[in-house]
């Protein structure tokens, strides 16, 4: 399978570097990724941070990809299992933390790895440090809707979030779905139990009332609840990482429920049901197609000095050219220029508001 | 349509009593739900609170049903946006409370009511007491999986919650799913956002510590994820009222968001989709049906001296007679004396252990 969509003409070459021994299929996994994300960029080079013994082999397969992609050994390896605090001790030399240090050297414009969440998002804000005024990064991504595509943060890296944190993902995600959706002025809400002012907790609460009556120029929905991330009724959802990641993983186990009953009542019918799903076969792979999680994959670390993209754990080449794809646009895109220009206007430091040259 | 599944017999004749007003659609919906129900229950009786001038003329429809209820005058109603507090000061005779206290006064065996939830477990509580070892009540469902049915809670009572609130919980949702699903030895799970012990809030880990070395008798699996919802991992997952509401609403508007991208994809197809479409058309009904969230309409008020349940305040008329009929089996079950049992037991006031009797 391959990428949807046509090749895109980057101005400038795009350099990424890759943890290529991230996720639990790596690296095999990465490598053909990278090749079946050539067919959606052009212009991009890769640098593989991992094992050469393995990586060298693995290349050697895909002609067209060993011409853009340079191999650099490290030995180490983070575990899925490493506690983040331990990984940020102990691994100089891991092929994660080496690829997120080409990105602070100036080696390459963003990293991308599917390794240990908790350890990327330690290094990445270690080496790459955060965007001033921003106090903790946040997971965005993007998902399907019924009104087409939506934008939650956080997904998972602050389990403990304060109104003060939820604003700033406010902030943050509303300037990363102006980018990345190209909206000019995306509607942002906070996920909450109900969409009545008294109910939640304290810190939706308190950052419903910032929200709502703050200058911020955000376009505050005030709150919906999680039959609203399907609907799309918004642009934008803001979330606790506790939350986020529980919804959106909910999401992704209804879909396969969904898929799974789907292919039951398909399989058990008599030959009038069998008949009918082999005709209707185009239209009902179309249908998987757009709530494929792996279409998806590809998560940012929003609020950090430099571009780092997340791609599922366990995900397959189709998932992982993805994250190279969205790290690519949003390279190309300057998100992250935005996301700095913002802040700095909302900290006073810069004079210009920098949606009115958006809008 | 109709409730699926046989009429139950009824060994002992059962009591409802019904907040007629309460719903978005009610009466008509409360009235036309209790004669559906009828189709899946015998040997039941109802107790309906509500305007007599409204409901008289809509039961005067269903001469079944009209045989076997009663109507008792209420005036008030509380509405959906009214706060729990100001419900529960001024709500002497709504039709929620008269209904409440009908089971209080021992003239129903239960309530069942569609209205504002938070009004209705403040004034269930207060009316009703809690039972002994419970601090907290909590809000059950059972939900469609893809290995057969399982528990949530809470689903929204409690949207802050402490690790002592969350054990509590898994007992209560413990004994609830051997009445409920009929399993002897239910697992039971954290939800998280992730399987690893070192993951998630303050609030997880110490409950997942405390379950993990309690002598509780509870078969408790650990950790579970969002994607472990849908898959059925565990049959009872255990959450705070913030996270188990957005989870389960999530759930529901992914649902509708896939019945949608299905018949998108069928309708724009061909006419071999077309065809193919006409053709399974049972198999796509039987598979909606499934994951249709009026089926499993009615969640139970657990850790209360009675028998709560509350509809879904959009529902209609078979949804309510859903939850009309989770109302007879929680009963004729006695789900809530087992958990008194257990409860009793737990605190060291009784000497039995009363899995050992169910087990």
């Amino acid at each position: 399978m391959k990428p949807t969509g046509n090749v895109r003409p980057l101005a400038k070459p795009v350099t990424l570097s890759i943890d290529a021994m991230g996720g639990d299929h790596a690296p095999a996994m990465v490598v053909e990724g990278l090749n079946l994300a050539l067919d959606g960029v052009n212009n991009v080079q890769f640098l593989l941070f991992g094992r050469e013994g393995e990586l060298e082999p693995l290349l050697a397969q895909y002609p067209r990809l060993r011409e853009v992609a340079e191999i650099r050994n490290a030995d180490g390896v983070v575990s899925s299992s490493e506690r983040p605090s331990t990984a940020l001790r102990a691994a100089g030399d891991s092929s994660m933390r080496r690829a997120i240090d080409a990105v602070a050297a100036g080696e390459a414009d963003g990293v991308v790895s599917a390794g240990n969440t908790g350890a990327l998002m330690a290094m990445a804000k270690f080496v790459m440090k955060t965007l001033p005024g921003v106090d903790r990064p946040a997971i965005a991504t993007v998902f399907p809707t019924i009104r087409g595509r939506s934008v939650m943060l956080d997904l998972g890296a602050n389990v403990e979030c304060t109104a003060e944190n939820l604003v700033q993902f406010a902030v943050m995600g509303e300037v990363f779905a102006r980018k990345v959706l190209g909206l000019e002025q995306p509607s942002v809400a906070l996920l909450n139990v109900g969409e009545e002012h008294l109910k939640g907790n304290q810190a939706v609460k308190k950052a419903a009332e910032v929200l709502q009556h703050s200058d911020l120029a955000i376009r505050f929905h005030g709150f919906v609840e999680g039959t609203d991330i399907g609907a799309g009724t918004v642009d934008v959802i803001v979330t606790d990482g506790f939350t986020g990641n529980i919804a959106l993983k909910t999401a992704e186990g209804t879909s396969r429920l969904l898929t799974h009953f789907l292919r039951e009542a398909l399989a058990s019918g008599g030959w009038r049901t069998r008949l009918g799903a082999l005709l209707a076969r185009p239209a009902l792979r179309e249908m998987r197609r757009r709530v494929d999680p792996r279409n998806y994959d590809g998560a940012m670390f929003l609020g950090l000095n430099g571009i780092c993209v997340k791609s599922h754990g366990g995900t397959d080449a189709l998932g992982f050219s993805n994250a190279i794809r969205v790290a690519v646009r949003l390279i190309a895109d300057r998100v992250n220029q935005g996301i700095k220009d913002d802040f700095l206007y909302l900290a006073g430091q810069s004079p210009r508001d920098p949606r009115i040259a958006t809008g």
